[in-house]
């Protein structure tokens, strides 16, 4: 009784609903995959377009999906008692593959934009798509004991990231991290994680759209005439949305939050408080 | 106690918090109407692109900084105690200030692209931004005792949209709704509320990204070399979306939200439900 609770009548729950999440999630990636393959060329790594379409594939799996899916896995009810090491471990290994993913997604289109002699970095696009990702890594780099800006500038440089984040790997992770800290920082993460959700749905969405004025330009193609590859984009960006508002409010929802009470951190952290 | 709250060092008091939201919007309204005026050429009424100048500026003021603004209304601590229909006013006119510009702002973007021979409703951001304008006059509608269909379908009609919409009006705003029903809405208008936000800061920046890469095409005025406008409308966009995220994270903040027991219309629900 001591938090908000929506009427019994719409009540949903947590596990169906992540079931058609995860539905939408996978739709969403075998459309934006369907898309690329189908009308953009396929896939390929010599810096042509076809370089290009790793671009939004990887970024719809991983700043999208995995994302949330990485976001939503403490609103599971398993994890509200027993150890929260496993859940934690789940937790930033489905945050670090979505990151690894979104680095990739990024070495894409630079690429591609490098090989063309097109400027990086110019679009209403590309300044929200690389404040998400820098956002995103602080994330990553803050939870991992890694300090965010060396992350974020060495985000090409796997061999020069890789063995200095293992070492400081697990400083919010694992029990280390001194607790007035962790209750200091994670309503700031909290917070961080669904906007980084908002903004990288707001990214995706403004690039499927921005893409389609590129490619759809010549006769029976052009995209105000509205082809069939024009309704299949737009369809799936509107899913995107769909998944990211729905991940979004999940989180936000109180009686999926995981009680206060039952959790030993957040006993320590009143405990801190004085609370 | 009863409620989730963030650590006393965070606590931000809501007023300060506003005022700056409130610098933010009017920010976001002087700049996006300076980008019209200065760089795109000012406005008229004659089907010209100056006619679509007001498409920009009357949904970020509306779809985007009044919309906040109605949305913030029950976060005001003032509003928790004491008679509440004042409050509801403010809140409803407010939000159809919103949806009347909102609607205009479409009207001006059909008069242009009928007075070009443009197709209507063919890219993802117009597939988008439509959607948001439906869900927003189902709320307005809902909210005013109007079925919602015929609202979003007479959008361009206020001749007969006003005078049946003001003969329903309130069955929401004034105590006439049964609790039950009000019980059973008022988690869905509160969802909608900010999944309405969410959806049109994704709509203005994909337009705002969408109209740069339309205007700027020529010579030393290309997108990609990054003029002065590319700019000075790319920091709008980010402007956007940074109101948006504090609006939404404001409305999702536990300890911003009215606490259920000091209201009247939340005892009448609990006692509707058996609570």
């Amino acid at each position: 009784r001591c938090h908000h609770r929506s009427p019994a009548m719409l009540d949903v729950p947590f596990l169906p609903f992540c079931a058609f999440l995860g539905t939408l999630g996978l739709l969403c990636v075998a459309m934006v995959g369907t898309w690329c393959q189908h009308w953009r060329g396929g896939f390929s790594l010599d810096g042509s377009s076809r370089t290009f379409n790793w671009h939004p594939v990887l970024m719809v799996t991983g700043l999208v999906v995995l994302y949330g899916a990485a976001a939503l896995v403490y609103r599971i009810p398993n994890t509200w008692s027993g150890p929260k090491l496993p859940w934690k471990v789940l937790h930033s290994s489905l945050a670090l593959g979505a990151f690894v993913l979104t680095v990739l997604g990024l070495v894409a289109v630079f690429c591609f934009h490098n090989s063309q002699g097109t400027p990086n970095m110019y679009s209403l696009h590309s300044w929200m798509g690389l404040g998400t990702v820098l956002l995103f890594s602080c994330q990553v780099g803050i939870l991992s004991g890694y300090p965010p800006i060396p992350l974020a500038s060495r985000v090409f440089h796997p061999h020069v990231l890789f063995p200095q984040w293992a070492a400081g790997f697990g400083a919010f992770l694992l029990p280390w991290a001194p607790t007035w800290l962790r209750a200091l920082y994670k309503p700031i993460h909290v917070f961080f994680g669904s906007t980084i959700l908002m903004l990288s749905v707001a990214s995706c969405v403004s690039g499927i759209n921005e893409k389609l004025f590129f490619s759809l330009k010549n006769g029976t193609m052009e995209y105000k005439l509205l082809p069939a590859e024009a309704v299949f984009a737009n369809t799936l960006g509107l899913l995107i949305l769909i998944f990211g508002v729905l991940v979004v409010a999940a989180l936000a929802r109180p009686s999926w939050k995981r009680p206060d009470s039952d959790s030993p951190d957040s006993r320590q952290v009143q405990d801190a408080l004085g609370g």
